[in-house]
């Protein structure tokens, strides 16, 4: 599980920095990659990194500014002239479904795969698949924004091997089956529980995706425990008035969630161009005399998300 | 007056090259830059020039494929941050509006100018403005598709100094008035007539951009005695039939395009990702066996059109 940044802007592309979006690597999970938002150009970012198209599965999309989905069409259609593509589900606020459909009606693409669009309203548990839930809450920023946090299921524990020694366990089906906590029986009669050979569970990761929205108690309940939360950052120190008119939040106050909710690491995303290099350390600086394990995301970034336990 | 190319690719983003999009600039004459298509991402390009958004007044787009049109919600947001924006008028075939709408209202895009579209039908002098002429006509590319020719009017002669030093004329605005051919009174009551001290007229320049479009009678119209003509070439020598059903055209038609019509530079644009290095450097090499002052356009380049005779 890995989290690569591929825009990390706010509002408009600058040299520096894309506008938004960020790439939640689930390979050796699933063989899929779900995007965070689609900011123009992030299939020309996407070219930039090993990423492959076709493993794009889903995409989450926090709301309908146009930092936030004016790459949508062209990944799309890219994607499409990639060799045998499968569906692709696109979740967010209304509205989205009609840019995607108008921009591919009025550019005659044909799309080689089906898009499913999950229109968001209030929220809730928008997914879960193969071990892997979502929940979506709104947050507040002017027009509707929604936050995503992703829940690892808990993986069972190791096979204690030093305790089935006794019981000379042939490698093959029998083992794969204790692994599982199924029971099994032995050539000689032997009734085994594969529950009683396994460690204790693994507690799955939490990954959370908090992008434009001003302070909301909801950023609270999604961020809790997260393993990595990804959250905007677009003013800084003291500009708490600022980031309220503009529907937006500071430093501070992301850093202020990671501490009072558990989380192991921050990374502040959605960077104004009005911070650039030692600005823009100075943010991380400022949010680490809160939560000291706090970041600063970068463009083409990767943070590895290691299992627990 | 100078065209340089932001996106030089077909269908898709590459690493070398991005999706069509070219600027021809007539900052000395207009203090304009105009576009000619405007695929995603091509303000990332901009960002790379020194085009400021705020002098793109016009955009012509050849035809409504995505890798032609997707860069412009964006560049159109982008533009309306710039302090102190003018109106800008956006060209091409129907459904443009429509797009560009859709995606200003569903990102909630509030844009800061006027933005008029005129939507091409049967082509001919879309814009006869300051000096400048535009004639559109539609070309064939299984969707409408257009080629745009743009006419410089003539420029008058410069003034004959020699000519003219027997008269003492003082410095100031009775010279200025020669210049425009009127005519002035000397304070010894002598008259002249600016005509007759004017050297012969110097003729206007003529660019013409030919986008996605298989060969067709339109396209020798418009590129008639260019000194540029920017023209697709999708394909490489031998692959006609293969231009032919795909609606596009060959490095060689394109070549004889130019030397059948009086063009003086030729530049290959529109350049599959097929060819990369050297092959695209043969596409080149085989149109300069028919049309030797032919050049292949790449991301960036710049190509001074110098004023004649
Ligand atoms: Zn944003
Ligand atoms: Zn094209």
């Amino acid at each position: 599980m890995e989290v690569q940044f591929l825009g990390t802007g706010a509002g408009q592309p600058s040299k520096q920095r894309n506008v938004s979006s960020a790439a939640l690597k689930l390979l050796d999970e699933l063989n899929e990659i779900w995007l965070f938002d689609c900011g123009e150009a992030t299939q020309h970012q996407i070219l930039r990194t090993n990423i492959r198209l076709r493993k794009v599965t889903k995409i989450f999309i926090s709301h309908n500014h146009g930092d936030h989905i004016f790459g949508l069409p062209g990944l799309l259609s890219t994607r499409s002239f990639q060799g045998d593509v499968g569906p692709i589900t696109i979740y967010g606020p209304a509205g989205l479904e009609q840019f995607v459909k108008t921009a591919l009606r009025i550019s005659r693409t044909r799309i080689s795969y089906p898009i499913k669009f999950v229109e968001l309203v209030d929220g809730g548990e928008i997914l879960n698949d193969r071990g892997y839930r979502v929940i979506a809450k709104p947050l507040d920023h002017r027009i509707p924004s929604f936050g995503y946090r992703v829940i690892e299921a808990p993986k069972s524990g190791e096979l204690l091997m030093d305790k089935l020694a006794a019981y000379h366990v042939p490698n093959g089906p029998l083992l794969g089956k204790l692994k599982n906590g199924e029971k099994i029986e032995l050539a000689d009669g032997t009734i085994l529980d594969g529950r009683d050979f396994l460690g204790p569970d693994k507690p799955g990761r939490i990954v959370t995706f908090i992008y434009d929205t001003r302070k909301t108690p909801n950023i609270a309940e999604l961020a809790k425990d997260a393993d990595l939360l990804v959250h905007e950052s677009t003013f800084g120190k003291g500009e708490n008035r600022m980031a309220r008119s503009y529907y937006h939040s500071t430093c501070i106050e992301a850093a202020q969630v990671a501490r009072d909710n558990g989380v192991k690491q921050l990374c502040l995303d959605h960077i104004s161009a009005r911070y650039l290099g030692v600005d823009a350390k100075k943010l991380e600086r400022d949010a680490q005399e809160i939560f000291p394990n706090t970041i600063l995301a970068n463009d083409f970034a990767k943070i590895q998300i290691p299992m627990k336990g």
